[in-house]
Formats: structure tokens, sequence, C-alpha cells
């Protein structure tokens, strides 16, 4: 029989302490669907009353199975927790659980909040016992747990056991400074436990100050607590929160914790953790980290060719855990035998069935070595490798050809004095033996300048004549611009993502030194991809 | 009496199997450098022999107070170590350390070399024995070790007691797939030394496939081990090796290591840290990670209110360590008290100095609080924070004003029916009261068009009258392009990094819908400053 282990994410109210982070409710939302169908316990939502995108997400909630969190933090000193106005705004959001951050460190009692500790027990003891009484289900954030613990144990204990005798479901040991090493955690936790607060009733909340919350979790949940907060992606204050993305899949294939424990995620649900991690950077605009356990682009990267060979034979040679388990895959380097099975699969993802053994096979390769070697890169932008592989093949077709393009990019005084800018493209293309001229500016929806990439784009997609149905419903939804070093010079590598009214998303590239060239060869190929896909005849 | 605890580096060679990094033997050398002066006590540069920038490093290996190590395999079956030529091209590279990867997991030895157990236990103490014969200290680098001990402990220990016996000064136990959790790496480290091996006498060598490779190798000091091998950054494959730019500091600051240990490294030299790590980054053209443990933008950044405003009555409050100890520091909110002072320390800088309490402080946080809801970002463009700053100061003199300027990309045939890229632009300028009509074309070294950013930049300073001998020696060296989030539009941020022939750098930032907009504005931003610095009069 196994024992319950709780999930806590508090990506959307912790995670939102990263520097450069700020979600917008519908974010919130989106995120919080996603925590949902992951299988967390706990989706922490942000502190309703602190801030405005706060305050509205909590009006419209999400619907989850996940019990649904607000947080705050205890009532202050000299007024009863009924009238405590910031604690009543989290009370009022009505969510089942709420979690209040208090004080259990002397230091920070008498330092940092100016009461006696009594008072400060007092407020633990009165916050939870009201929470309890609304029939909700409380946390006590115990801030600065541990270095309270090691500063004046006696008194770290009397707040949680203040808290957890009012009624507090559960005590929450946090190291908010992130600098308590694991031995010391899972020390602590024992001897927590040994003052009589039940393991499960004890959650663990690190931070990554010394790159060790994930290790000072699960010391924590050997050492007997049943709960982990964190953040999706380790998200969170200065240098994060413990990462989700990285326990979850411990837990649920490493030993001693899969035999062990049972948590609210399925390995089914596992397999989309990749997925999650990946919608989340999408959000925050952000590169995926590649060397992310488990789920970032290298984590299953065998580079050395000692090791692609061994793979060949038998995968656990190099890798502790199988990558399809959380929606990930291996990468093998191409120009080996691994790597063309892999070449192979890839293919057929894009509807190209190539047998073994077929010399184009190693031309593909031949010609994506050089082209990498220039600055292309292909692991994201499949619709042109995808090109690249059928013109190989000999199954590319020919809809129009590029005669020429131009692009003016002016900025200047209008009429009424001001500085504005003005983008114009003419594009020159020839599509069926006849040839088209385009011009077109570019214009965001409030009329202002959207630049060159958007006017060539414009233009370029304005007349493909018996194309043009096909492509009226592309739109290009992300341009990523990496400068990178293709051969000796520094060149500018585009990649840009596009849509249809289908649904459909894809990734095409461009290289040169010319940035508005790159992105030109980025939207032919996204164009051209778009005509092969809805079977558009040359 | 503090025991000494020795550091390996490996970011040549096991670092050099990161997806996507390809050093040269010059980067090697540089790199090189930077360890050395941190104060590793091993340096291992990489396989001699096995491909030509290697076989170039150790032709000409840098000159460093650490041991600089060559790494390579034990000798293959069916000949003597004196005759394996690929532990020839390591033995003769001449380092006074060499380091052997060799089997130690049964599995292994049958399947991936196909040789017996026996031949394997031949292999290593011939190699070894080889390496103490000819005076050197020998390493051996025991592959899958804790995956071999779980399987066969017996002949995991035959192996490294074959290596131990015949000379090999360390056995370094290697977590090669990175599987291992710390507990599990405490215990079997634990039952080594029980074994008969000495703790002085072991290493660790993790990878953080499970986010757990600092922890793990933490947890075999406490075991015993006395070596620690890693790599800056965290660099190599797959998700990386043990990171020492976060183990450093957590050895040389944190209990129980900092009273127990002694390291090569001196706390004069850790306040280099956060510079040797942003060095590697550079060199690898890499975004530094911002939420890095110690080093990292974040890692000292409070962004919550609460906590901002407690570190200003004691930076304890919030922080495990004190970012001078690493060379970092900290970042507060410049809306509040704490963070104005952080305001003026950041002028003081620039040479500008600003009384506290200077009405100009608040409209200073207030300008850049607007830019930055535009999408601009002052965290490394600070030469453009100056800049507006010194318009808030009212001391920002106009040395030239833009009137208009336009830009043209083409692309066409030209006569000989190839189809190349021209941009040029033409940029108005008046200084001084005279109006200056500035014209460009884009060509690099070869000839070859460079885009619309090179051909502005060389109109903008081919004349800029009293200006022009100033800014001759001004020069752009890099150029960053990020699709970001300003207001409720994507816009484009750039920042530009440019050199003068002082080797002054500096970083300047511009933002628009219109990327040739964003780039023009860091572009005049960077000329600017380089006027001020150079005391032009306006």
């Amino acid at each position: 029989m196994k024992e319950r282990l709780y999930l806590f994410d508090t990506t959307l109210r912790d995670g939102a302490q990263t520097q450069g982070v700020q979600f917008s409710a519908d974010e919130k939302r989106q995120i919080a669907t996603v925590l949902d169908q992951l299988g967390l316990d706990y989706i922490e939502g942000g502190w309703p009353g602190a801030n405005p995108t706060d305050t509205a997400f909590f009006a419209a909630p999400p619907k989850t199975r996940a019990t649904f969190t607000a947080f705050g933090m205890t009532k202050r000193a000299g007024r009863s927790a009924a009238n405590d106005d910031v604690l009543s705004a989290v009370m009022n959001a009505g969510t089942s659980a709420v979690c209040l951050v208090g004080k259990s460190h002397d230091f920070h009692v008498t330092k940092a909040l100016g009461i006696t500790l009594e008072e400060n027990l007092e407020n633990l003891s009165a916050s939870f016992a009201h929470i309890a009484g609304q029939g909700r289900e409380g946390l006590f954030d115990a801030e600065h747990f541990f270095d309270g613990y090691k500063a004046n144990p006696d008194y770290a204990l009397q707040c949680v056991h203040a808290a957890h005798g009012a009624g507090a479901r559960w005590i929450v040991l946090c190291d908010t400074n992130g600098g308590t090493l694991p031995d010391e955690i899972g020390r602590i936790v024992t001897e927590v436990i040994a003052s009589g607060i039940p393991g499960d009733h004890l959650a663990i909340h690190t931070h990554n100050d010394t790159e060790n919350a994930v290790a000072g979790s699960l010391a924590a949940v050997l050492a007997g607590a049943r709960q982990i907060q964190g953040t999706l992606n380790g998200l969170g204050e200065r240098c994060g929160n413990a990462n989700l993305t990285t326990l979850i899949p411990t837990l649920l294939l490493k030993e001693p914790f899969a035999s062990q424990f049972e948590t609210g995620v399925t390995l089914e649900a596992l397999t989309g953790l990749r997925k999650a991690s990946r919608m989340l950077d999408d959000i925050l605009n952000r590169v995926p980290a590649k060397q992310a356990p488990y789920v970032g682009a290298s984590a299953f990267a065998h580079k050395s060719g000692l090791h692609a060979s061994a793979i060949a034979k038998d995968p656990s040679t190099y890798e502790h855990v199988d990558p399809a388990t959380v929606g990930n895959s291996r990468i093998v380097p191409m120009s080996n035998q691994a790597g063309q099975s892999n070449l192979r699969a890839r293919l057929a993802e894009a509807g190209l069935t190539v047998q073994a053994g077929d010399p184009a096979l190693a031309r593909i390769v031949e010609r994506i070595k050089e082209k990498e070697a220039q600055g292309f890169s292909y692991d994201t932008a499949q619709a042109s490798f995808e090109l690249l592989a059928r013109e190989e093949l000999g199954k590319l077709p020919r809809f129009f050809e590029v005669k020429r393009y131009r692009v003016t990019v002016e900025r200047r005084r209008n009429k009424r004095n001001e500085m504005v800018s003005l983008s114009e493209a003419v594009v020159v293309t020839k599509v069926g033996g006849k040839k088209v001229l385009n011009v077109s500016e570019s214009q965001g929806p409030d009329g202002s300048d959207q630049g060159p990439v958007n006017a060539l784009s414009r233009a370029l997609a304005k007349d493909l004549g018996p194309y043009q149905a096909i492509i009226d419903d592309m739109q290009l939804v992300d341009f990523k611009v990496r400068i990178t070093n293709g051969g000796t010079e520094a060149v500018t590598r585009v990649i840009i993502d596009s849509e249809d009214g289908q649904g459909r998303r894809w990734s095409t590239v461009g290289v040169s030194a010319n940035i508005v060239d790159a992105s030109f060869d980025a939207l032919v190929d996204a164009i051209n991809w778009k005509l092969i896909r809805d079977k558009a005849t040359a």
C-alpha cells in the first residue's frame, strides 16, 4: 500500500516573484488549466487584494479538480482575525484552502514585524482558528523556519504548534532564504516530527539558492514530510523555487519514491510534462532551458560518439529513464547509424516514408551538416527541415519564384510634426509563368508601423495568384532572432512561427548576415510548407 | 586543522560535450587561465589524439598552477598498455596527471565492450601500473560506478580496487547517467570506503539529470570523498555536470563545509566567481542564466516589496550569503527607499553624484518604470540608463539631432545573374546648426551585404562634423534582439554593444515594433554616450 504524497503548486504565487515575470489574469487561467491536467493537488493562485491582477483572477477563478488556494498573511497584532482587512480580502476570495505566511524565526518577529514573540504566537493561533472556523483548509507557511529553528528551536516549534493546535491542516516548513542544505533539512524535519507534528501534516517549501531545492525537498520527504511545494520550471524569487518539473518525474519514476508513494499525477499525465513546461515558456516568451532535467531539449541528447553507439545497442546504457515517459525524445547525432533511424522517424512525421539505406538519407544528413555550419538550426524549424528533405528526395514542388524584393524603412516628421516610421515593401514573384508585383506598407491594428519584416510578409502574401485562397488564413505569430556564428562571420538566424485557420502551427528558419534577408527566407519557407500541406498543385 | 578538499575541473573535457558547444584551442586557453585564477586544483584539458582541437591544445598547453590533466581511456584488450596507440597519444601529451575512463559495471563490460570481466580488470590494472610507472598521477574515471555497484557490488569494487592497487592516485566514482539520488550516493561512498579505498583517494563525478548533481557531490563529501569533479556553469553532456560555480561558494561559505574543509580557492579569488561565470558565457555567446545560484543576475534580486523593505533594515533577513562574497550585487526595486540608495550607487558609477532625497531620483525611477513597461531593459544597458538619468538631471548635452533616415534593402539578380542583397542607408542629421546628409551601403570584409543596421550605423557615423574624430574608433561589436511585450503589443528590443580604441565596452537599448527603428535608437544612444565620456563640447 503506497502512501499519499501531495503536490502543491505555487507557480502563480511564488513563481510570479521571478524577476521579469508578470502574469496577466488570463495567463494565470491558462497555466492553472495545464497544472490541473498534470494532476497537481493544490494550485495556489496568488494573493487576493494585493494587486489588481490577483483580485481579477480570484474574482473569476478557474474551475479545477485541484484544491484552488488563496495566499495571504496571518492577521496583524492589535486586531482580531475577523477584523483584519488584509486577511478578510483573502477569505472573501472564497477558496476552499487558504495558505497564510507567518513568522517562526524570533529575529524576524522582533526585527521585521517589531512585535513581541507572544503577540506573534497569538496572531498565528487566532488566524488558523478563524480559517478552521469558516470550514476552510488552512496551510501555515512558516517563513524562515529552518533559520529560525537553528537560532531558537524552542520558539520555532512553539510557532508551528500554535498553528497546528489552532487547526491548520498543513504546516509548511519554508526555507525562505534558500540557504539550508539537504542534510540539515532532513535532520530538522525529523526533529519537528519528533516534537509532535505528524509527517502527513508537514509540507516542505525550498528555494534554489544553493542549487539544492530539489534535493532538499526529497530529503524532507525521506524524513517524513508528505507535501511538496514547488513551481513549474522552477520559477520563483531570486534563484527560484523547487522545480516540480524535475520533482514529479523523480517521484514517479525513481526509487525509493516510486514504490513508496502515490501522487495525483498519473504515468499517463506525466507524458504531458514536456509540453506543460514548454507552454509556460511560451507564455513567458522565454527560451526553454536546453539542459533542464527530463524536459530539456538536451536532456536525452547524446553527443559523444561512444555514447551514441552504445545507445543504439541499448538505450539504458546512457539514459537513467526512458525519454518517452516525460514526453521527451532522444537526440543522437544524425551522422551515425542510430542517427539515420532517428532521421527516418522525423521524415515519417512529415509524411515522408523513406526506406532504410536509401542514399538520399546520407545526402540529407550532409545538407543539414552544411547548413548548420552556416548557422541554420533545424531542432525547432521542422517545416524548413521538411522542405530541405523534400528537395533531396525530389519531392519539392515549385509553386512560385521570387524575382526580387525591395523594402524601405523611413523615419521622418509627419504633417503634424511628429517623428514617425514607415515601412514599405515591394515583392516581385513569378507564378505560373506570370510576373506579379505586390506592394505593402506595414501597419499594426492601431495604424502604427510594424517594421520591414511585417511589410515584406504582407507584400509577399498579397497575391500569389491561384495559391492565394490557400494562404489567406496564414498568420505570422512569432519571430525569434539570434545572432550566431556561421562559419567565421556572425550571422543572424531568424525563426518564424506561422499559424493557419485550422490551428496548425509551424516553424521555419532563415540565416543571413542581413536580418531582413534571413526573415524573408523564413517567410518563403513558411508559405511553401503551407502550400504543400494543403496539397496545392505546382 | 581543516581537511584538504580537491577541486577538479572538467569544463574543457566533459563540458565540451554540451549540445551546441564547440571550443577552439584558443578558447580552451582563455578558460584554463580563468580556472587557474580561481584556484582549481586540476584542469582537465580534453582528450589528446581524439580530435584536431584537443591535439592542438595539448601541443601548446597553458601554463597553469593547477595540475593540467589529459583524459583518455584505459587500454584495450589484446595489447599491452605501452602498445595501445590511443593511450600512447594521451601519455605523449606529457601532462603530470592522466585521467582514464574505464568500466566498472559488468553489463557495460560485456554489452558495450564485448570482453570478459577478467579482461576488463586486467586492462585497468595494466593501464594504471603504466601511468604510475611513468611517474604520472593517475585518476580512474569509474564509468557507471553507481549503477554498476547496484547491479553487482562485488565486481564494481573489484574494478576500483584493481586500479587503486595498480597505483591510481584517485578513484573517481562517476554517476555517468546522472540517475543516482544523493542519499544513495552517500550510502555507496560509505561502503566503498569501508571496502578499503581511503576517502582521500576518492573523487565524485555527478551529472544533473535529476537536478541533484550538486547535492550528490555534497553527499559524497559528507560520506568521506575528498575530490569533487565538475564544470563551470554546469556545462556537460545532456543536463550537464555538477556545477562548480555553485559548489565552490557553498564549500567556502556554508556549514558544515566551511569549517571542516580547505580548498585551493581563496575568499579573495571567490569574489571573481561571477566574472568567471560571465566570461564563459561570453565565449559561448550564451545568455547568462539569470536564476543561477550565487552568480545569476537574479540571485540577489528582491522583487517582493515586503522582502525589499526588510532587506533595507538588515540584508540577512532575505539573503543566505552576502552577494559581495561572489562578486555579485543586490537588486532591489528602485521604487522604495532601499532602491533609491541602489540607484544613487549606480549613478555614482557613471560619475553622477546625486544627494539622497533629490527629487530627480524619484523622477528617474518613474521614467525607468515607464520605459520598462514599454519593453526597455536597463539591467545590461548601463549606457542608455546613464543617458536617461542625465536627461532627468538636466545634464544631457545635445550634440546632434537626427532629422530623418531612410534605409533600403533589396534582393535582386546582379549582372552575373546571381541573387544578391544590397542595403543602403541615408541619414540626415543637424550638427551645430548645419544639415548633414550621409549615405552608406553595407559591406562586410568580403564585400557581402551586412544588412540594414550595419548600413545605418555606417551612414550615421560617417560625418558628425566636429565630433567625427571622437567616434572614429567606435565599433559595433554585438547586437542582441529579443521579442518582448511592451504594453499590449509585441515589440522588438535591441541591445547593441559598442567598443572603442581604448577597449571600453558599453551597451545601449532601443525598443520599437520596427526592428530597424529600435536598432537606430540604440545606435544613437551609443554615439551620445561615447561623446559624453570623451568630454565632447555640445
